[in-house]
């Protein structure tokens, strides 16, 4: 595929565009599109069946041959060549592949989730604070093969430049959802699968629960913990005892840790 | 405690030396001095015996009260204030505590750790790739109490803001040493400490394993694995079984997944 034009002014209304949708959640909300860098994020998202807008290469960072390579699949979608400049001003820091696509959002509401086994093993998030964490859960969540990973109250959107980056791919292969806490409670009660929410308050220690019920791992934001309707809504609560002086473990952490002691507990089946 | 001076120019001396102490390895081991921000750090970096060489202050954004009830402790150490524009040119990016420390960092060999248990428990990095993920790990051995951190053939140094800064303190609180690989499994091997290499080849599920005799874990950097020397060397491989698209997780949450099971069986004692 030979690119349809080129582009070497970051003030062109196609780059102020895709500028404005990697640092604007407005510019994704409006636009559903968001911006994916370098060929293991497209080449996992292609397999999970996204759809793309606009192909952006720069041709002084990667050749013909390979932009051709990914391309030849997707006829209908434009590849447009950027200059050096440009390239830099629109690639996330650091990274020089030298290839971004625009690729079209999916909808993450609850009922856009796959069916659920008949024991789903779930991770909640509540409110998490840096979208970096997200995709770190992300991981955890593919390597876990969760059922599902469920962001009550989100402040970031999923697809902050952030989380795609931290998520390496997992984004687009694990099923994530959004939606308030009262829906996520709502969900999780009509197919009666237990709530376990990690709090420090009035709480047991996480190794002496069954987590080979259907379960639900609930974490909270680090800096505030859960909020009261998961503390009140939980059928167990439950914590990592800590013995050191800070007392604070990454969220990431503390999520992979319940994680993959309900993993153990399943004999990782 | 009055400030002794003022400085209102990125180009004095002694911000040009307190700027290379932070952003230059070099800075750091030629001077033996580390850069500290904000409160928290600094406590726990004071209780851990830290010494201090000069603080700076920018009144712009903190009281002289606060300023005060810090320094009071260290009267023989010099307080500079700091205009705001020299403040946001030395202070980490987005914190804004008006507030930071040149203090002495320590030495980390085999020889400057505590005398361990009888059946410790430690953690093994090799070549770290991230600083930040130092950090992390540093959390997650403070949360456990492991008995220490060994970082065999460090790409960074350990007083790295970044290390520093992840750290959330930890580094102050937690025994952590670095040397070369050799050097770590002789200290391992007179000790009697078993080595649990985690490593993809040739390993068996991490759970199979007995972690309460005297204990190492041993991690790789994410990208490149443990080298030879600790597969050879290794009582037993281990592996996360993974079941994902990606298999890949990120170290610090790997090596808590390992400790917390080591953990686990040893009861939390």
């Amino acid at each position: 595929m030979k690119p349809v034009k080129h582009i070497s002014s970051t003030l062109n209304p196609e780059i102020r565009e895709l500028i404005t949708i990697k640092e604007k959640k407005k510019g994704r909300s409006s636009s559903g599109l968001f911006v994916l860098e370098g060929i293991r994020e497209f080449t996992i998202a292609r397999e999970a069946g996204y759809k793309f807008e606009k192909f952006f290469c720069c041709p002084d960072i990667i050749s013909t041959e390979m932009v051709d390579k990914w391309t030849r699949y997707f006829p209908d979608v434009p590849l447009i060549s950027v200059s050096k400049s440009v390239y830099e001003r629109i690639a996330y820091r650091g990274k020089t592949e030298g290839w971004i696509a625009l690729g079209h959002s999916k909808k993450h509401t609850l009922n856009d989730l796959p069916p659920l086994s008949s024991t789903p093993l779930i991770l909640v998030v509540e409110s998490p604070e840096k979208p970096g964490n997200v995709g770190a859960l992300l991981r955890t969540a593919d390597a876990a093969q969760l059922s599902a990973v469920l962001i009550a109250d989100p402040i970031s959107d999923l697809y902050n430049p952030n989380t795609v980056r931290s998520s390496v791919g997992c984004l687009f292969s694990v099923p994530v959802a959004t939606a308030t806490s009262s829906e996520i409670i709502a969900f999780l009660r009509d197919r009666n699968i237990a709530i376990f929410s990690a709090t420090l308050q009035d709480s047991g220690a996480y190794i002496d629960q069954d987590y080979t019920v259907p379960s639900a791992l609930v974490v909270g934001a680090e800096s505030t913990g859960l909020t009261q309707i998961w503390r009140d809504e939980a059928d167990a609560k439950i914590k990592i005892p800590m013995a050191g002086k800070i007392d604070s473990m990454n969220v990431s952490v503390s999520a992979a840790i319940l994680i993959f002691e309900a993993k153990r507990q399943r004999k990782f089946r």
